[in-house]
């Protein structure tokens, strides 16, 4: 069973610039830095990261994003999965998830699924004392962030992307239906009860629109504006605050010192994963769907960041 | 599988009463009323309800709590394993659910396992605009509350009734070790990947603590305090805010014309299901766990509510 | 001595459509209704009223705003300093107000002064208990706003109008110099020592360009925009939320039924009177004054509302 | 005219442990720092600071609180009315402050009377960019403060210390009758419209009870005992969070390493300075001043800090 989204590792031009923007700005906390690679959590998570920082000025892109899986046996069910539909997996040791089950989506897009995640200590000083990861928080700067929440990733048909995840258990929260009716325009879908892990949203390119983190509350979007634009990062705040119609998302788009896109947002809601997907019709979804109130979405809002082409083809992890 | 606390049913000595309390004060919304009974949702939640309030003057008691199931195949494997258990089930027809499967835990907690749950309608007018639940600030009044969180019930003896539970699946987030090594003092277990769904705290008799719902963050359980003090509901106000070391709740408790206690809470944290149970000494509870600051426990914070003793017995439901 | 911005008196087209906006959606609350005339106070104010709505459907415009002084001498002094300066002055008696001067500033802005202020009676019972105006909260509905704030004006000269505000003890806290740098493009003008009561900025036309009400911090703006959005008022809301540069002010503009702008916001700054004015040239208003962060100024903005130009010639009040 | 309290001097026994609290986890900005002192500001302030902290393990007290003047005329007028009342004046030069007026108040509280405070630039860069002090987020830590409020003095006659300040134009918002109807138990005094710049309370021995400091709303006020807790500092939260019936402040009491006691609120109200005071009875007040809602007053509330008793002896400044 897959739990959730964990991870994503983002390839950057510069981990300099962008441990600025990330740790000392937005408020990440490093956990660990090793060779070109910085490991960033968010405030309130157990596992040691959730977000990579990747030197690699070459291969500026999403280089995946990383799936936890309930245990060892359902990596093997996973893997079993995959190889009945055809898709191509690629079973790696990595030093920090040990057995991860590389795969490309049939869009292309790069995961990885993995059972062991590393875990922050939570027992200090002799005595066994309990600290939990987000009682730091005199020790925290910036936002900060509190946890990953989504991938919105572009897809050239979400149903065919829609038809590889559902084999893994994964429930529509929402979707709206594309103009003909023969695909959907978007859907949003989740292993957990909210309304997202992953969205899909159909784009010629398959590849990246925005990772998404949750913040406290609706004054914690705010005050990513407010520190961004105090520490000279302005033009780096794309659009927002608004809020969508579709998962009752109240958002604020930022853009990394390389063009990567953070959706910083306050939560959706709790829905359970067998109920009826909402269905929002092409009209209904222009009308209220896109934005529930705001600014309109700005002509950048389209961009889209690469992905790893060659995932697949990494044979060292 | 279990999905999640669904609802809880509370007998309350005078329905008016109490529904001004629930609903004019607090803000809770009524969706219907039957006879004696009451059904209130919170503001997120897609249910129609997650509070019954049963006028029913000789017999205020918690009556029971509903558990939603992922499916009705899912509510025949529960009823095996508590036959399996020794448990006896009783299968009733409820308008609202259909099946229910009516259980007393080892301790005597009275349980309802259902599947079917009544959605509210999301969709509005002739072209179908979809109007999530939460859309509807302009008519809330109160705090209001979001969504039913968790159960915290008193039990003789932790270990027996977790060896119930964790038959379906639950999890244990954190745990307190008892004194003499033998039992737990507490465990919060959960079929959701936060801190709880159900609390089980050791006392002599089987009782219930309270029923927590979240709020919108740290302004909202303020905000509890002072809508109830401005209603003229100063006395209340049990104890709180203040933040436990346990969960990590920032809680405030209050109670009900009848004394059913309810937490006001902002929300715990995300953990996986599968990650190792957090264990605090007796004493790092003491010292930091039970209260990570404010105010001392009272001693009223003792006292519990009578729990329904009959449950089984009653064969109309 | 002017103490502060007192009240705004707006005419509206269709009271009871006014009254559907800023009552049952806003969250003012209505203190009483006279004939034409509807009474508003926002949640934290003590006087009855800081905002009057006139149903005059063929003069919709502001009619007027309020200053209320430290004492009927200070009137004395008012009168006297405005005939000084050869401003005509109307001295009426009002049913609220008792004695109220009557001006119309050299831009032809239609201004009250006024000493008396009819106060909301805080004792209660038979025993005098206190309850204050805000703690009321079990009866609001919602944002709601807290109190008045400011006025912001256009005027053919900035410093014209400001040669005569200045009689009156007003501070400029901010300013922003004209290109050609004879005149000012802005002035932000105060009693208080916040930055502002009344802000003057450039056009041709005199006329109201906002009224502003503090809330409950950022979240009461954002909560500005669900309940507009919830409520079907989604086209209500103009523009923002954003944070100015200029007195810091984070924002949200909404246009009431009749297009009479008022400004949500959630408060600037505290700074002395005799502070040296904050001077902004045109590049730097340009660069981070007008905007410190959001999206780009609408065209509407632009737009102003009408101002009552038989301010002067009404001689009933 | 005296404009409003502008900073308060504490001697503390440990300088570095001081700044620990006061700087690394409440957040206090440090301006600067001359041999044993290190001048403080919170984030919205433009004086270059409110806070004093003078290593002085001696004379561990309240050195003494400055309160702003509008002019240097203001403080002849000023030096004036202290002499007609008999009240010694010390005149003295500062550094900072240019001419400054020591004097004893009538229960022996310490106070200087300046004009001349140094204010931070807000002009940046070659082009005079503004950057105002609160737009500096990115470089906050811990709460933190946002503005000085008000001193709460302890005096063993209510009645004698207001019939001095009543002289400087302070105005009364809120009463409460002692027992006896001879004295008052307590009275908030002000020169902005807000409730207090100082309260007095009734207690034997003339001393500090607290110095108040504003932070961002209600979620500022938890935050700050979360902040305090996560660095170790749980003894130092003495009271709260509640809220006081009285001025309508939300607290936090804590207390610094010293044991100076400093309240952490969210505001109170506004309201003009010449309507009448609010007076609470002893009645009203115990059931509904004191305390709106919260836990009871600990007994260590009683407990004040030495007022500096040399101050009038201390000729060089
Ligand atoms: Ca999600
Ligand atoms: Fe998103
Ligand atoms: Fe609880
Ligand atoms: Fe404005
Ligand atoms: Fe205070």
């Amino acid at each position: 069973m897959i739990y959730r989204l964990g991870y994503a590792q983002l390839n950057v031009s510069d981990l300099e610039k962008s441990l600025h923007f990330y740790e000392k700005v937005i408020g990440y906390i490093k956990t660990k830095q090793e060779g070109n690679k910085a490991y960033l959590r968010a405030a309130e998570e157990f596992d040691e990261y959730s977000l990579i920082l990747n030197e690699d000025k070459d291969n500026v892109a999403l280089d995946h994003f990383g799936l936890r899986v309930s245990s060892e046996v359902a990596l093997d069910d996973i893997k079993k999965k995959n190889e009945a539909l055809g898709v191509e997996v690629e079973e790696v040791q990595d030093k920090d998830h040990g057995r991860v089950l590389k795969v490309a989506t049939p869009s292309g897009h790069p995961v990885a699924f993995y059972h062991h995640s590393p875990q922050l200590n939570v027992y200090h000083g002799e005595n066994k004392d309990v600290i939990l990861p987000m009682r730091r928080t005199h020790l925290q700067n910036g936002i900060p962030p509190l946890r990953i929440d989504h991938m919105n990733l572009r897809v050239p048909s979400v149903n065919t992307e829609w038809n590889y995840w559902k084999n893994f258990d994964f429930s529509i929260s929402e979707y709206v239906e594309s103009a003909d009716g023969n695909d959907k325009y978007a859907a949003w879908i989740r292993r957990e009860p909210f309304t997202h892990d992953i969205a899909l949203v159909h784009k010629q390119v398959a590849s990246l629109h925005h990772i998404a983190y949750i913040v406290d509350g609706v004054a914690g979007v705010i005050k990513t504006a407010d520190v961004l634009a105090d520490a000279g990062y302005r033009d780096n705040i794309e659009y927002g605050p608004g809020r969508h119609g579709v998962t009752n998302a109240f958002f604020l788009y930022i853009k990394d010192p390389d063009g990567h896109r953070i959706e910083i947002y306050s939560g959706d809601y709790k829905r359970d994963l067998d109920q009826e997907p909402i269905g929002w019709t092409q009209e209904a979804y222009e009308k209220n769907g896109r934005l529930w109130w705001g600014a309109e979405v700005p002509e950048s809002f389209k961009e889209t960041t690469t992905i790893n082409k060659n995932w697949m083809k990494e044979k060292i992890y």
